[in-house]
């Protein structure tokens, strides 16, 4: 029997509260598909920040490093500067463990009810690829003439050559893989000078490396607005750290929600953890009533089974997800137009894959 | 009889054809209520950097400055980087009158079919307050190790104070001067390290300023999710440079089409000639068929109006555009879902500003 060494950071908010029930789906999955865990379990979190003073210990990483995998729920809390408490956690284990794929699904789901008109599960089904390890977000720069009226910010990105390259290659490998044949590129080199352009350049270099693939670039603008005119038309979505977390977001909100959306900050070289979360965040607005949706750490905790190889598990998952948003009387939460808690679904599809 | 010089600059693709609609409409404002214009036509595009290797002449800007406003089209050719193009003639005409708010409206108008659910006209009504002179539009930054396996490319974006407050009160005075009560700031700081913590901290600073007025923040990646899932809830929505870009490109989505979308680059001081100009492109893709919307182009010529003062004029340019649209006989363009050609709508609104 497989057996793996989960880490497992809820996190704050309702981190905290979806965690417990993608561990009981991928319990559920593990009897039904033979597959063991050890989940250890890390504090890590604002909560331990206003305690300590860090959001995780100095050795942290250290900590992670002999994991399979790494489980997390969400980080953010008020009272936390956000850019403290995600620099503090989340952007290390990305950068440190070189997890420098964001790989992040858009999918209609059964159940639902999208704001757009005259979408039926299925129809919106595309992949957002996302730099994840360097381009805008940037701890270089800063301040000068502080509190004077010359006061100035300069924030850089950098984008190398080949954190540019590897994530171009693997969208184009991913859509190939995944029988996809359009690969868009979202850019903005008609108004971001220097760091565009290039993208654009290595775009069509790397391209031309799949002459099978059709390909296509948008500027992120016109990009936002295509994604709700006509979402059926993407099949993979490349961008820069920034730009793909825009649309990410932006997708899972075409089809409802982005309480369902996962992602996977992977290390397709396999040298270190890989890292899976829902796209959502802490949520301190509906934190600790028990009503939060666990489709985005459950679906999370699915893509983590792909990527160790479990892929009858993962997709047993999935397949439980969707039975249970299709049924006529799925145990749907609030953001889902329902009123049930966290752990009926969560309850629900456990159940599902089980059974 | 007031008399204004208006500077026109058709640009590329289908900014020469809807062009020559707004000026129609400007003529039939004018004799209707009592203004005067004198147009003087400027062939700066990509055509003439063809011939000439620049986008306009290097007194470009010194021909421009006498001039009351400018009207532009659209700017932008198949080969012809995007960068070169817009470098050379949009974004120094912005910089150099130092037009540094650029405004946007998004509005559901009659006649658009909106691809959210539910939503009829008025529904969708807020503006978007995007900054115009500096922020992530940046030449700062360059190339190192050309051609090498460890090229990288750094782009500064600035942020001053000077140019964060202007931006930030012009939208909390433009909330306040509009009876909008919510102003938005859109942001990303838990991942963009300098720049947008440094954005937050001056929005609380000048919101100070504001009591009467209700704020929030969202993170730029959740806001686009909110623009689709709820859009009536905004307001007044500020950002800077980049993402008012994106937010006025997704808003107008929203309502069913960016052709119908105006936009005001404004010197509020007054200093120099300010400029009004669609939120679309030029459209290669559809020009020479005489078939582009001209009421982006329209709607902006009634900005220019409003700016220039004459706002009763304004005011009777877009309310023939919503009779028009709001006619079941409206001869509406494509991108509308009608067959009606440039020049057929055009035309209507300009007879409905003269009735
Ligand atoms: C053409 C481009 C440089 C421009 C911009 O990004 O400012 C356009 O998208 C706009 O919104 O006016
Ligand atoms: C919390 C934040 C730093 C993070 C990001 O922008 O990467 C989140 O939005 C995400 O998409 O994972």
């Amino acid at each position: 029997m497989e057996r793996f060494e989960i880490a497992v950071i809820p996190g704050d908010g309702i981190g905290t509260e979806v965690m417990p029930e993608a561990l009981r789906v991928l319990e559920a999955a593990g009897s039904r598909y033979g597959v063991e865990f050890a989940f250890r379990d890390f504090d890590w979190s604002c909560e331990r920040y206003k305690r300590t003073g860090r959001m995780m210990p100095e050795d942290g990483i250290e900590q992670l490093r002999g994991h399979d995998a790494i489980l997390l729920g969400a980080v953010g809390y008020p009272g936390v500067p956000d850019h403290v408490s995600l620099w503090g956690l989340l952007i290390p284990i990305r950068r440190e463990f070189d997890q420098y794929v964001n790989l992040r699904p858009v999918r209609l789901l059964p159940g639902l009810t999208p704001p757009v008109r005259d979408a039926s599960p299925g129809d919106i089904d595309f992949w957002v690829v996302r730099e994840n390890s360097e381009g805008e977000y940037s701890m270089l720069g800063g301040r000068q003439g502080e509190g004077t009226p010359g006061e100035m910010v300069m924030q850089a990105s950098v984008f190398t050559r080949r954190g540019t390259d590897r994530i171009l290659r693997y969208a184009f490998e991913f859509a190939r893989r995944n029988r996809r044949s359009l690969v868009t590129s979202a850019t903005k080199s008609n108004g971001i000078y220097h760091s565009m352009p290039y993208w654009d350049e290595r775009f069509h270099a790397i391209a031309e490396e799949y002459p099978d693939l059709s390909t296509e670039q948008e500027h992120i603008d016109i990009l936002t607005a295509k994604f709700v005119l006509r979402p059926r038309h993407f099949d993979v979505v490349v961008g820069s750290n920034l730009f793909g977390d825009i649309l990410s977001d932006l997708g899972p909100g075409v089809t409802g929600t982005i309480g369902v959306a996962p992602s996977a900050n992977i290390d397709p070289e396999h040298r270190h953890p890989s890292m899976f979360e829902p796209v959502h965040g802490s949520a301190p607005d509906i934190a600790g009533r028990g009503v939060a949706n666990p489709i985005g750490q459950i679906w999370s905790a699915a893509m983590m089974l792909d990527h160790l190889g479990a892929a009858e598990a993962g997709a047993g998952v999935l397949a439980a997800v969707e039975s249970v948003l299709a049924s006529a009387d799925a145990p749907l939460t609030p953001d889902l137009g329902g009123t049930a808690r966290t752990a009926d679904l969560g309850g629900a599809v456990a159940a599902a894959v089980a059974a």
